[in-house]
């Protein structure tokens, strides 16, 4: 937020090409299987719900690699819907590709086969015109490539990461400087415990905010999330959902309608991340209700807000 | 509610025998092992908690039976905050033990032995004073025996029952009999996905309602509760615990702790039921900051109605 002392160029630059978000992960083909519905390498991966989620709330780039098999019809899609001119594709290179089963009560993902392929030696890149940027979302990326990405943008108002499972078990060392880089973190129950090696959701979130972040997120699915920041802990039910289609990107779409409230708003202050997080919530519940991204790609700025009314007005009491 | 017709003598007997609340159930001695502490034939049962839970809000009558072995210590502790007239003390019979373990993170109970004694064969009587209580809560019982105390009461306000893995497994059409003669459900999460054979809380609480009942309360421990009564939807998250000694009685707790408050206001409108939901969430989190029955026996109503004040200005947003 301190201009002093840069040039004049970079301010214009600045008012020019500013990127409310950024969103830097996985652009992903995912195959999904449900005892419903089965869908064969459909568009997914964790940055392109986060970067569909933000984009209902503000302007957003997304930052990725994809192979020369990502059908054009989804990046027809995602250029619809957010920058895309971060996203590289490698004509020599296949999309990864995730391939995952649920069983009845949609309660455990079952991995099938996981296949990094463009993913694996990527050296991130961005657009220079991103590199002012003030919020930047870094979704389930190798920690090493969310460190560098990060180095790129000048002076950011807010950095968030996420981390699964893969990257805690791999490098966990990275995992942890990673976090110590960035303002907080949003992270499932699950991945918090295995990281922290503790079982209470708060002593996970302190020793996190131990190694550097002001504030951490844990997604409980389900049961909603919780929020501590300093001295606040706020939890928050998850929106009641008596029918769910597919709970893939429940959590980036969390993460993403946290980011995309808190630059909408242009604000950090803990009113805010409370409203984010109440947001967050109703972005994941909307993004189960359908198949891979097709809800989030047909709900309206209306809808969201409508769904927020009757979140507030159903805790209330 | 309607006493049109009514001998004048019952009307009498109502306004000097009034008992807010009663609460049938167990009263046991349960030997609790933890990690860091091992409790041997502790006071404990479903009906002990909920009931000084309740106490705290309102007079409550505690039904049930114990054996010789019940130390006269224990029941001069109840009989410090609740009526025990409907206490039988077998004195050829041994009380009810229950012995379980959790492990470090208190997330599983092991049942190691449940020695029915004096509970198996119980006919369950009450005291002529207690016909006319007007709030019943029938802890978690054999649902004949729950059905057998519920017929003793004249004219009661609010019925409400709780049931547990075990009676389901031996007894599950009583259960669901049971279940259709009272006004309301507290169930926990386990045991409405096992009772109902589908995992959705909300499919199960509408399930149970189908039955008879006007409201379900399913209890999600760490993760609060949600209250489906009609179409309002109530969730509510726990207050957040980074310390637990001992999760025994934290359902019972919340049953007692809701009964307790709606008997209070002596209202069962949907209000001030999501208000009892909140004093219920709050008389849990009490229930486990110590060893067995220890914290409730050490609270006052300040410290509830504080820590209600902190939770209501934890969730607002």
């Amino acid at each position: 937020m301190n201009n002093i002392g840069k040039p004049l160029f970079i301010l214009k630059m600045k008012i020019l090409f500013q990127n409310m978000i950024t969103v830097f992960g996985t652009v992903a083909l995912d195959t999904t299987r449900t005892p419903f519905k089965t869908g064969t390498r459909i568009m997914g991966g964790a940055a392109t719900y986060a970067s569909l989620s933000s984009s209902i709330f503000v302007d957003t780039s997304l930052v990725g690699i994809v192979g020369s098999d990502f059908p054009s019809e989804y990046m027809d899609i995602l250029d619809n819907r957010v920058d895309t001119k971060g996203i590289i594709v490698k004509q020599d290179g296949k999309t990864f590709h995730y391939d995952s089963s649920f069983d009845y009560d949609f309660a455990h993902r079952i991995s099938n086969k996981t296949e990094l392929n463009v993913i694996a030696d990527f050296e991130p890149v961005i657009p220079t015109e991103y590199i002012n940027s003030e919020y930047i979302y870094l979704a389930n990326n190798d920690p090493i490539q969310n460190m560098k990405i990060l180095e790129y943008f000048s002076n950011p108002k807010l950095t968030v990461c996420d981390t699964i499972e893969y990257w805690i078990l791999n490098k966990r060392e990275d995992v942890v400087k990673m976090m110590s880089k960035v303002d907080g973190v949003v992270i499932n129950d699950e991945e918090a415990r295995l990281l922290c090696k503790t079982t209470n959701l708060i002593k996970c979130a302190k020793l996190i905010m131990s190694w550097g972040p002001l504030f951490t997120i844990v997604k409980k699915g389900e049961h909603g999330s919780l929020l501590i920041n300093g001295d606040t802990v706020f939890p928050a039910p998850a929106y009641p959902m008596e029918e769910i289609v597919d709970p893939t990107g429940a959590g980036d779409s969390f993460a993403g309608g946290f980011m995309g409230y808190v630059a909408k708003q242009n604000n950090t202050d803990i009113n805010t991340m409370k409203e984010a997080v109440i947001y967050g919530n109703v972005m994941g519940a909307f993004a189960v209700e359908d198949f891979g991204v097709q809800k989030l790609l047909s709900i309206t700025k209306e809808d969201v807000q409508n769904r927020y009314q009757m979140y507030r007005n159903m805790v209330k009491f």
